[in-house]
């Protein structure tokens, strides 16, 4: 557990001029973390996922604001003020469907606005800072409050459980404990045996983030894991295994309709026939008050390379061949047991649920269809 | 069209001593033959894939059999059939899950035991010879039949329509036109416009048969031919433009319970959920009338290196992290709209509809549970 806590997926560095992210593209065969301090650098970063999952993009969209925030030469407040929307459209644009890119930048941006007037542009830059470190800090809070919910659920079933899980929303995906994985980090934390805790990763095509990134680091935390691929779940579901399925999420709509990686309403379809309980784990920053069902989610359809060549040693379709590609999916609410959020469990209606835990609209969102 | 149809997937060569097969493993960057004569090479054959999909395993079974019976030198009847038999066990065992497998080899078996008396070994040989390639012709037949039952089902749908498939079961899993994709080379022998025709394969990790085969199939013949990862096939028929699901099997249960390519019983299952009618295409060959429910299927599980090395530059899991790599799953009757034969298409209550059209429990079988 402790190595797997102790990866730093997205900080400042010690010289507080630079970000320091590790390069989840080339685990699980190499640790390599990628010191960042140029516009071009952060947003290739984001869209290549070398930095990848909701929370931690999130984070990596306040440290990106604040380094290059950081680096604006001028005296002037409006024109800081110029740079930093021009500086914030762009960052936004690398992942649009992230939604917690999105409101990391909007926030970081709000301090700005909001906080400007009688201070200098140096002393708005030190203030930027601080925010940014919020922004990660409240993260690992937020993380450890959705572990300790799921927690609870995991005790329910006894002191021995499988969990199925899509993707990676790890710790690999925030700035510490994960969300889908959250529960088991806390579960570790309360002295269960990692032995007793029976993680299956889907692969997760194409990207292949579950056998790359969940099962290295719950091989990391001990944990006893598995890697199938995708279209085993059914299979591994029947066996009677899984007692409890964790998914991530991009985004959530009002209704409970959700946007996560593509793959996951296909594992929620086959648990409900199953009756398996299926959790999505979101962070409430992730909850789009303002999207009254998931018909509103734009999905990004990403390049056919990454079906028919990546990772391969050798193209793998033939020549001129169509290729489906979207980055997500969404699941509709009826499939969805319960969404796990730092403030409690959401049971539909979602709606009314997330109304009494005190989700509201959120101000600004720049990506709708 | 006429590419797809002039592979041959197994044939007798014109010395009519050896049999040549199309190496699958190298599609779809290199179309080779091979020319097999020794038990050990026609048991990897079959073991590795090169030859796979269940007719055209049948038909490399019979023509396994014949072209190893043929090299016995002995003019001893007895001697030969005790050789024969010893080689049919061990032509069995490459693929135990395999039906068409093991149908094949007693086949060719009983022809020895019943036919044996009064002939000598040489006019035996001769006789085993017609029989293999009764095998190939009747299975070019069977698949013709299926292909023209599913082309009514597509008739009805209007000229324009979208298949889904999962793993490949075309023309290079027989010895022509295929099974799932018969009904498209039947709607193009019947002058339907090939780019009204969309197919979807999936393209089935671990070993992509969908991606490189089904693909590479469909692509010759003109129709227009999308290849998805495996956890796309949920967003696909969600965006309404599949009409139609066709999957291949290996061994049908007297309730209409299946074995096919593992992942096979997640589409079923998805499928269901959006009311996308789902067919499974069986020879009646693969048809099992001895076993009752799919419970007593054998599924064969494969090494954990399919799942997290193969096809790879580099490994792609954790070193030491379990794998599941079960070839086949097990699909449930009550998620089937139909199950297209050579003899019609069998609906619910299936054991019934079976019995209707002639099918009978065939006499043994060795890889029972």
């Amino acid at each position: 557990m402790e190595n797997a806590l102790n990866l730093d997926t997205v900080v400042l560095a010690e010289n507080e001029e630079d970000m320091i992210i590790l390069d989840q593209t080339l685990l699980p065969n190499e640790t390599k973390y990628l010191t960042l301090n140029k516009a071009e650098d952060i947003w290739e970063a984001i869209y290549k996922l070398r930095v990848r999952g909701a929370p931690a993009i999130g984070v990596a969209g306040a440290y990106g604001y604040y380094v290059l925030a950081r680096q604006f030469d001028t005296e002037d407040m409006d024109e800081f003020v110029k740079k930093c929307t021009e500086m914030m459209e762009y960052l936004n644009s690398s992942r649009p469907t992230a939604v917690n890119l999105s409101w990391a930048l909007n926030r970081m941006h709000e301090v700005l606005l909001s906080e400007k007037e009688g201070k200098t542009v140096a002393q708005m830059k030190e203030r930027l800072k601080e925010e940014a470190n919020a922004v990660r800090e409240e993260d690992i809070q937020i993380s450890r409050n959705i572990g300790a919910y799921g927690y609870e659920l995991l005790k329910a079933m006894g002191d021995e459980v499988g969990i199925m899980t899509h993707c990676n929303a790890g710790t690999l995906a925030t700035a510490k404990y994960g969300t889908a994985l959250a529960p088991v980090y806390i579960a570790l934390e309360n002295g269960w045996d990692p032995k007793k805790i029976h993680v299956y990763c889907d692969e997760t095509r194409p990207l292949l983030q579950g056998a790359r990134l969940s099962a290295y680091e719950m091989q990391a935390a001990g944990v006893d894991t598995y890697v199938q691929c995708d279209n085993m779940a059914s299979y591994t579901m029947k066996s009677g295994k899984i007692g409890i399925i964790f998914v991530g999420c991009d985004r959530v709509a009002a209704n409970g309709d959700f946007a996560n990686k593509i793959g996951t309403s296909g594992v929620a379809i086959i648990a409900k026939h199953y009756g398996i309980p299926f959790y999505v784990c979101a962070p409430s920053s992730t909850i789009d008050m303002t999207m009254e069902s998931g018909d509103e989610i734009h999905i990004e359809q990403r390049k056919p390379e990454e079906v028919t060549e990546m990772w391969y040693k050798e193209r793998m379709a033939p020549e001129g061949v169509g290729v489906v590609n979207p980055a997500f999916d969404v699941t509709d609410h009826s499939l969805v047991t319960g969404i796990i959020t730092e403030k409690g469990i959401a049971y539909a209606p979602f709606k009314e649920s997330f109304e009494k835990m005190g989700i509201k609209p959120v101000t600004k969102y720049v990506d709708k269809k």
